[in-house]
């Protein structure tokens, strides 16, 4: 297949790296910097540059762009994808790129597939690309009821073939309301974590669980900024959820309710019990179901 | 020396062991359950159990057990000790303990050192302990005016030896106000985190983010009760600005501020640089400074 990537950045360029290493798909690079594409060459991540034009050759298009950049950048090319093929984005949030792009597409006898790969670095840009970004990574798809189930299963084997341990199938919506909490909500907590004015004072008094707390504060502001607030219903509903929780055990600190406290402390460690032992046991016929669906 | 060590749990347990595998220390144990003794010394992390009549002969008496706990021991043997003895707690809060027990002992010229070994697992009791758990860890000591400068240099050099990393001197409340923000909101946070409902939808959409936040939510709950509650002035203000900060991003986040969003992410993105520049550079300078004073 001809696969292009527009957008070179730290998943694009991990995506490029990783197709060029696992397959022998021809992959075309198109980058806003033209430098970071002559760079992609240099190291093989990419075999061509390619221009907008020449997307009309591609079978699959993948996106390695913002949510909004996402939706300009496809409209703007909308007369240049090849009838059947596959437009793919990356975006950390689905029903919004998925509600702006599928109907346009399909009007022009072309596929949208909605994609999350679910990995990340604290870093961004081709710089930091790997060809083993997406080990132990799962892809997550979001076609809709009008997505050909060909279009799933050709990205299931290509997701397949480019190194990702799972393919999870689910709707825009529950993507974003999921994501809220495991993503979204992560970088919120770890962000306003981090501000302490005590974090000033932290050094030498910090074991593992400061570090993994705030880990995420260091983000890349600009992407998130973006991602938080065109999933701000799903999001704000998780915030509200652990504020309620934290005030709740602030209230029964400073109330010096023991019993009430050790029961709640040993809810969320049953919570969290649960949890692993939901991603241990269970994740593969969670997966099965899905993908049956 | 003769080391006695009261309480072989996951940390008592693990002093034990990190004691005889590093230096020539005599070391003898007691526990409420005698069983744990008598699997400590087949295991050679004792050499000999020890009853509460012969902790007289101990040059170090230290403490595995919870705060309330160790209060209740050392009172009920405060005529057992010997005159010049070090006692040491390992007690994850200090003002409590040190106010509760340096007088006491003192008037029977016993010396006695808050200490805080700065390591844990999400499990408990002497199955878990190793003897490299304190490899990479602070030693933080608590000090008061009246500790004779003696007491704080030999604690030193047997930490040293049993293979800390570091030795912090602090003050106890300096302690349980740093403690309130590095280890036990970690703990409040990811137990808070993890109760949302969303939780039980979680496999598959979760990558590191996700398990970073939430390792800790797995905690003891009898242990944290009694330290959060007996921290609480400094744990409830951490709560609270945790809070604070969430709900700003809530409104930003509701309210799409784009620009005011951006510029608060990338605060907290600014923040955790500066906090590992500091971790990374400055750690010498501040412990050495610290341990100066």
């Amino acid at each position: 297949m001809k696969v292009a990537i527009c957008g070179l950045g730290l998943i694009g360029g991990s995506l490029a790296k990783a197709i060029k290493k696992n397959t022998s798909h021809i992959v075309y690079g198109m980058n806003r910097t033209k430098s970071v594409v002559d760079e992609a060459i240099k190291q093989e991540a990419v075999d061509y540059a390619i221009t907008p034009e020449e997307l009309a050759d591609m079978d699959i298009v993948i996106l390695g762009l913002y949510p909004q950049k996402t939706v300009d950048f496809v409209l703007e090319n909308i007369n240049n994808f090849k009838k059947g093929a596959i437009v793919a984005d990356t975006c950390g949030i689905k029903e919004y790129v998925v509600n702006s792009l599928e109907k346009p597409l399909a009007e022009k006898g072309i596929n949208f597939l909605g994609c999350h790969p679910m990995a990340g670095r604290e870093f961004s840009g081709f710089a930091y690309a790997t060809d083993n970004l997406f080990e132990n990574a799962s892809m997550i798809v979001t076609p809709t009821e009008n997505t050909p189930a060909e279009v799933v299963a050709k990205m299931r084997e290509f997701s397949k073939e480019i190194g990702f341990e799972r393919y999870v199938v689910t709707t825009p919506q529950e993507h974003d309301r999921i994501i809220a909490y495991t993503s979204q909500l992560a970088h919120v907590v770890s962000s306003a974590y981090i501000k302490s004015p005590t974090c000033k004072k932290q050094v030498g008094f910090s074991a593992g669980s400061f570090k993994d707390l705030t880990r995420v504060a260091k983000l890349n502001p600009e992407m998130w900024t973006s991602l938080f607030i065109k999933n701000k219903t799903a999001l704000v509903k998780e915030i509200d959820c652990i504020i309620k929780n934290l005030t709740e055990y602030r209230d029964l600190i400073d109330g010096e309710k023991e019993q009430e406290l050790y029961e709640s402390l040993a809810y969320g460690t049953k919570c969290k019990e649960d949890s692993i032992a939901m991603n241990v046991k269970r994740v593969e016929d969670i997966i099965n179901k899905r993908d049956k669906k």
